[in-house]
């Protein structure tokens, strides 16, 4: 539940809308108990569906960028932060279950996670600054994030690594 | 003093009872920090002490528990958020204290404490739905809380694992 | 980004100063990103800095307490919670970050880090209660926290740990 609804949390106690979605409307928390409790009875054969499970986690991180992009723009926030907040949103609650079971955050270790949610988020920006609303440019904004993101799961791209890092 | 204010700072973020309660009132910082103290000067002595520790402990996860659902309530939250609130009021300053120092939290790990908390703050929100109000209905809610987390605690009694996990 | 931002940010939710200072002004974000792409280019040249960036981490610490706890006071708390809070914004960044990369965080584990920062807050409180504003005082309590800090660094203090600690 933490993974499906931190991020989310975070944006809006950001941009002051409180209490937070999550806790106004039950049916957040009861879909995502209900997606918990399938995991939890049947997880063992959700583990052989790792490639359609990462498929869907791509798109929750497309509509999360897009959604706390656009939610951190309604309140007010400028480009920048609406970017930011917005790949946020996308990975804090990734970050925080990371963070609970003791691992070092998936989007600070490897693989394009936070890359495909500020690009995501960042065309959400552009497309509302420059007056282009509506769901046309929030599906052209979904697919960059989705396809960027399936990229790199398909080619196994990384982040840069600092020069002279151990794992340069 | 994170283990003891920590989850009714997080509560007082969600219902944008801001600043928390913790931080406009100094009584809660002192007392708080003179546990501390205590804990740090004779924490060997305490450690011989455990069983009456881990009594205070179930007191305040009752008191937590109860005290959080109903805030929350008092905020306007609904039901099912109430429940989930009051049991993040009770678990989450032990929560963050474990990430702190590098553990997997103990309400995630083993034993029930999300339970006991669960149990507390939905029959608190109960009551309240029905209305019922006052010390009566807050003293069952607090009693059921403390004894499923000293039953837990004299029998052993851990969560249910996922099926077909190592830990079955 | 986080170390340099987090304390800020927490400071801001606490007094309800939403959204955080970090969120309503883009140079907030571009310095702290700027800062960290150039740690993250030259990182390995400036290891061999350690001592001044020990220097400028400790201005910092200062900046922080100092700012942290003036806030704290206009945002109407009272000076315990004040001095806390600034503490609380000085270290809290480092905290997240040392938690992110799965350490125990400094401020925790040894060395003299909080202890500056209280230091400094706890004057800055102290001046304001009895009517001394503006530079002056800001610069006394700024130098007492620097000061400790890099005494702390060059005599290798820690701060005292419980009587019959293993690390005692």
């Amino acid at each position: 539940m933490i993974t499906a609804l931190g991020g989310g949390i975070i944006r809006d106690v950001i941009i002051a809308s409180l209490p937070p979605a999550t806790f106004r409307d039950w049916r957040y928390l009861a879909v995502a108990g209900a997606g918990a409790l399938i995991a939890f009875g049947w997880g063992r054969k959700l583990d052989r569906l790792s490639f359609p499970i990462e498929v869907l986690d791509a798109v929750g991180l497309s509509l999360f960028a897009i959604t706390g992009a656009t939610k951190a723009m309604d309140a007010g926030l400028g480009p920048l932060p609406a970017v930011i907040l917005g790949a946020v949103t996308a990975v804090g609650g990734g970050t925080i279950r990371d963070v609970l079971i003791g691992r070092v955050p998936t989007v600070l270790r490897s693989g394009l996670y936070a890359v495909p949610a500020l690009i995501g988020a960042a065309i959400t920006v552009v497309s509302l600054e420059i007056g282009l609303h509506g769901w046309i440019p929030a599906l052209v904004a979904g697919l960059a994030c989705f396809a960027v993101r399936l990229i790199g799961i398909r080619f196994d791209l990384n982040v840069p690594v600092p020069p002279g890092s151990p794992d340069e």
